[in-house]
């Protein structure tokens, strides 16, 4: 794939390599990372009960959208600085470090100071602006594919985001828009395995908004540890029916409970194939 | 999903049901389905060692097209009858059942003769009279979804089949076209999950044709089964570099070896867990 | 386009050329033609009540469905022989020729018998053995453009057709399928003016399945006209909402009337353009 | 299309409306806009010659990239503020506003200052940031429909845009991205004449994007224009071959000016049907 210099799989010399991105304790491409929690940072409680119930389960870090990209200007925004802040603090008290995106050039420095990772959403993917001034932060940026962006486009962004300096990008596949209209996008999991054999980064996967249905999750999010991928990215809330937005795709604490531990199971599974 | 009687996962009792499918000695649905074959039946030496390595290494059912849809008019378009005794022949010999596509109403019963299952292929899904055909026949029908078909097309064209009085389908997901060209297709997991959710078929995955690049088969098919297939369509080739159609995705005989060894490893963890 | 022999603009000289195809008085390809009538033949009364309107709007051909392809089983699927006959004696009863879709090998002589001109439905495009026999019939043939067909693969499916000995082609644009749902397809008509400078066949637009709304068809129509196209095919009906199918989409006799005057302005229009 | 209440076709009265916006002498929406212009501003020479060619051939308004989203870091991005500053003044030298693409919200004002028309591109559709910013301008924004966006999205971001106050949205058709790869986006006329029936705000067509290819421009304006458009935006570079971006698509100044004496007959022929 060209223009391809920096994400690329290999090396100057041509060498296969692999990175690793340190987030507190956590090394993400090697430590096996599950992001779990709400699509928007609701109230206090709400994201405190979502935290508590991610890190008991065993999720190693914490999501949460406290400016959020809404189709109509007449849905809720996101409660902005305050989500942020509510979040950080959620973090540090169950003791998982946080990631939440930003929309907004203006808005990286200060959303840089609380949160671990930042994370590009679909929408942005092509934000050039946006891209290039993650860029020049040195924090993680998680990016997400774009709903109808190209494996070459995508690896193209996160190049743009490692051109400025900052080589700590984390590619996420969230599912792409097709004809099907059964499931909310389509989860394109080759796009997994492919990423994986042209670049470097880790990959990780969103089975939440790629099928935006609470009984297709769990398959799919076994599915994508065969594909390859170094995480996931989940949506959690703790009472899924009263959420301000995408309602029918968060598990309930319990569901994630459950699923983390299969989720485990799977990665020790295919750790013992890879030998 | 409306219009779905005869396909439907619940019965009238609204109780959830299976279907399972015997093909001589296997029984699709219990037993894990793996067909292997080459894209074409080309001669006899290529089909017959097709046959005997497929069965080596693992698979329980040979693929091999004698009746091609190929794009122009001026491509390779099979070798017609003679492909099918070759390839009833190879199946004979090395103790394996068959399966070839048809594509022709008035070639069915011909077909049926010798073929043990037999192949809708994804260009003629909605072919309302080759489905109507089929199903006036007793041999299991493999069903390719098409190329740009929805879930709910893909299932009311097995209930058009279920409507004549075959209940024996079976469904195969061969990737969707999407704007993605990295990949040939793009392989629809949700798909085989939700499938499996709405219907009591059992339900295959054909990655070959999906992605159409050899390092995407291995990923792919794990993650097929962990998405909850019961089977896979894999295309093999003794001289893949030699193949007179889909050169490039085929699979030799020791990649399939291999590739069987992990399918039963996956196979064997996926029913752990479900216990 | 490579493969394209037959259908190519150009000719072994590397001259374009132009094709005209005859039927009875009209000249495709020189004359406009304008196709209309149901979406399927429902009743005597129906089909000669949407001749009679179709012919004195001035229309120059009736169509009809007698063959449906429909995506449950449980739909109404067309009356069938009862049909053809209906339409055939509709047709010369106001003077007009038919036109109707074929979906089986085996009904091709049968169907060729009745009508003027043999229509290939969108989900049997690459339907290789119908296009086959279609091809080896001396009657001309309208092909539709499938859902998800590139326009190479669509001109591949003519050159299938002529291959046979049968040059007598007509194309015809009636809408791909996209992530679009406000329409019911996507009208694709730089497909159309592509066509027009790769091929030398006619190119006819259906604006009804295209956009599945009735404001959208006047506009679409004309639009169609500047593109280049060589004719129209439209869904009239006596009484629409009262229609067995497809009654959101198709014209009353008046608006198809209204609609004939404004397209023979525009062709006239077209002309004076290119003087 | 709920939650369109600024952009409805209808008032509170339910009555039809229309949006006529002011730039310097022109009236968008009673006049018929023809914005031209090279991709990219490469030079003062270049964009004087353009800015000249396209007043000459009767275009008036004049484009041009000072800022551009690439897919690839290493492609050629705009020179920035110089950029701007050369299309100022080629547009004040020979009398035409002018109108360039804004992609970040910190340029915005600076931005403003120079050009009579903001363009919010196809990839930054839906940043809502950005349209949140331009909405706080008294500027006319030109809204491009994102690659794979739905009418309803655009609308809604339109709809963004007037909610903070600015009501001079001009929306712009560029084609969307199908499996279709023939030519370079597939244009959608008939979300044109939707745009139309829902909305009261004027709508553009860019066949240049939306085609990729010279020879199908010329047809698919006349085309646009039979949909019901209000103004065309099409690339012009006085030497396309040299062009620094998309010298596949940039017509000449000879060819332009041929086209617009074809969109000045075609628009009053359209007047004249309506009548």
């Amino acid at each position: 794939m060209k223009n391809l210099k920096l994400a690329n799989k290999l090396d100057e010399q041509g060498k296969k390599r692999e990175t690793e991105i340190k987030v507190k304790d956590l090394v993400i491409g090697r430590d096996f990372l599950i992001i779990g929690g709400p699509c928007s940072v609701e109230s206090e409680e709400q994201i405190m009960d979502a935290a508590l119930g991610v890190k008991l389960a065993g999720g190693n870090m914490l999501r949460g959208g406290a400016y959020k990209p809404r189709t109509s200007p007449y849905a809720f925004q996101g409660l902005g600085r305050e989500g942020l802040e509510l979040l950080y603090k959620a973090g540090r008290e169950v003791g998982l470090p946080i990631i939440t995106e930003v929309m907004d050039t203006r808005d990286v420095a200060m959303v840089s100071q609380y949160s671990d990772v930042l994370q590009i959403g679909a929408r942005n993917m092509q934000n050039f602006s946006l891209l290039v001034e993650v860029g020049r932060t040195n924090k993680p940026v998680l990016l997400k594919r774009g709903l109808n962006a190209t494996i070459e486009e995508w690896l193209n962004c996160a190049e743009y985001i490692m051109n400025e300096g900052n080589e700590k990008v984390i590619l996420c596949e969230r599912g792409i828009r097709t004809m099907e209209n059964y499931t909310r996008n389509t989860l394109d999991l080759s796009a997994v395995a492919a990423a994986k054999t042209l670049t470097h980064l880790p990959v990780v996967v969103d089975p939440s908004h790629a099928t935006g249905r609470i009984e297709l999750i769990h398959p799919m999010t076994l599915s994508a540890i065969m594909a390859g991928c170094d995480g996931l990215e989940i949506e959690v809330h703790p009472n899924p029916s009263k959420a301000l937005s995408d309602s029918e795709q968060q598990l309930t604490i319990e569901q994630f409970h459950l699923l983390v531990k299969d989720i485990g199971k799977t990665v020790e599974f295919r750790n013992s194939l890879e030998k």
